[in-house]
């Protein structure tokens, strides 16, 4: 299961009981965490995400909403006494200022920290679970959106026809791996005859923040989930550009061009004090769009 | 009115819903901050403390827990058009922290901001108000801290006298600053027959992270009251010593021996649930001892 918590959704100034961006991607039992504002680690107790399954760190964008609750999530694991690898994912300077910080404080952790930094579009993890991607957008400053992508599960047996034909269960995993099975007199027993199709995996992109950019598009195409960012309403699109955000219907349109089955939207200006507005104006163009909720968990199907 | 809020009353890591360090000093309107763990703006919020009157921030040593709050602040400021020009103090590594990440979001403040870097004790503010000092701590990097003065008053008037004497309401201003009153048939009024004296300008003194040591005792001494750190119960003073760090009785014992009137203690450690232990064991050195709960405010009588 592939399912999105989201930990903060507003925009540059923390507003309205509002924090600034962070999420969680939960996928078999790993949290991988997307952005990091200021308060992220409060925000994980509060909302009970495991910290200790964190073990990679995403980072958009050098903007301080994006990225400021990093040091102290670092920090607390060293205090936390956290023992497994860390790799974090970000632009170039991001090690700097770690570094530089937990330097001035004498810290060194007791965990392996990895930094990658991102330079270009590409894979950044592929295992036999997940690949995990990252895509440019069309910020003020570098910034990435990532691509979560479930790899395809296991065929299915079906287990009545299976159980027929006197398959032994030592072959039920070259079954589900997609094998035929060969009886003992050398009769073949084709795979499809005796299992369904695996589940197709699932795709999730964090699209970070941008302006309206259908450069984007090839990268989230057909997701069944995205999250995008509408900092303002509408009304708001000379702003938007100037500023290199996106408006509701922009978000939408994007999603709806994408062919993506959800549009999750957040990012909210600290001007807005009500939220209903952007789910509205932005169901106008995709209806599937839903306002990203602090603590909510969102799967993806 | 000499007063502290206090914003953050825990040590490293946050937990039982307690902050990072963070106190805010107020002294005629205006908000003088006292180390900015992380999340000290949302604290402002939700305690209703008035950013917009911050003119100084002082940082008493660049362990997380006590600065990395400063960024976000500095940043959040800048969003909201901050006018007044802000002064930070800290140890020198501070300002290169801060400016490489504003540098890297390709950000400029919209107000003047200066660093000041405190190497050694000494005075750092000092106008016809108040008068705020440094002093070396004994931490395990380098760390100090901050004591707040206020000046003396102006003389009272004794009002029913200053009317029988028939002096005009001209002079009064002269009075109060202790100046006698000489009438125009050349007869002297000596000032202190019809004026009392001010009130002593009360003294506050913010102890920072410190192990026992009775050398910061000049520092403090007579002060109206003082914040001592407290990070474990007494029974934990092999740790407290190992980590550069005090227990109860020790941060009473500095009260004592250092003749303040109260003594509000904090900086406890994740590992406590329940406070009241720590009041319990301070008290039973120092009697006047107070927790420093978050969202309270002390005033220095």
């Amino acid at each position: 299961m592939l399912s999105v918590t989201i930990l903060g959704n507003n925009s540059a100034v923390p507003a309205f009981n509002r924090h600034p961006t962070s999420q969680v991607v939960t996928h078999d039992g790993t949290n991988y965490l997307v952005d990091c504002g200021e308060g992220t680690q409060i925000q994980m107790i509060k909302y009970k995400v495991r910290r200790g399954r964190i073990s990679h760190i995403f980072i958009s964008h050098l903007h301080g909403d994006h990225y400021y609750g990093l040091v102290g999530l670092i920090n607390s694991f060293n205090l936390l006494s956290h023992s497994q690898p860390l790799h974090v994912y970000g632009p170039a300077p991001l090690q700097a200022i770690i570094e530089m910080q937990l330097k001035v404080a004498d810290t060194l952790t007791c965990y392996d920290l990895h930094f990658h930094t991102l330079t270009e579009a590409g894979v950044l993890v592929d295992n036999d679970k997940i690949r995990i991607s990252c895509f440019r957008t069309n910020h003020r400053i570098e910034c990435y959106g990532f691509v979560f992508e479930e790899k395809e599960g296991k065929r299915k047996l079906q287990i009545e026809k299976v159980r027929k034909l006197h398959i032994p269960m030592t072959f039920y995993s070259s079954l589900q791996a997609g094998l035929d099975y060969i009886t003992p007199k050398g009769k073949v027993i084709p795979n499809d005859s005796v299992t369904a199709a695996a589940e197709r995996g699932k795709k999730y992109a964090f699209c970070a923040d941008t302006k309206y950019d259908e450069s984007i598009i090839p990268h989230i195409y057909g997701a069944d989930m995205i999250y995008h960012e509408t900092t303002y309403l509408d009304n708001m699109r000379e702003k938007a550009e100037l500023r290199f955000h996106s408006t509701t219907r922009q978000a939408a349109e994007i999603a709806r061009k994408a062919m993506v089955r959800k549009l999750l939207i957040g990012h909210f200006s600290s001007k807005y004090a009500v939220l209903d507005p952007f789910q509205e104006e932005a169901r106008e163009v995709f209806s599937n769009t839903e306002l990203a909720i602090e603590g909510n968990t969102y799967e993806v199907h």
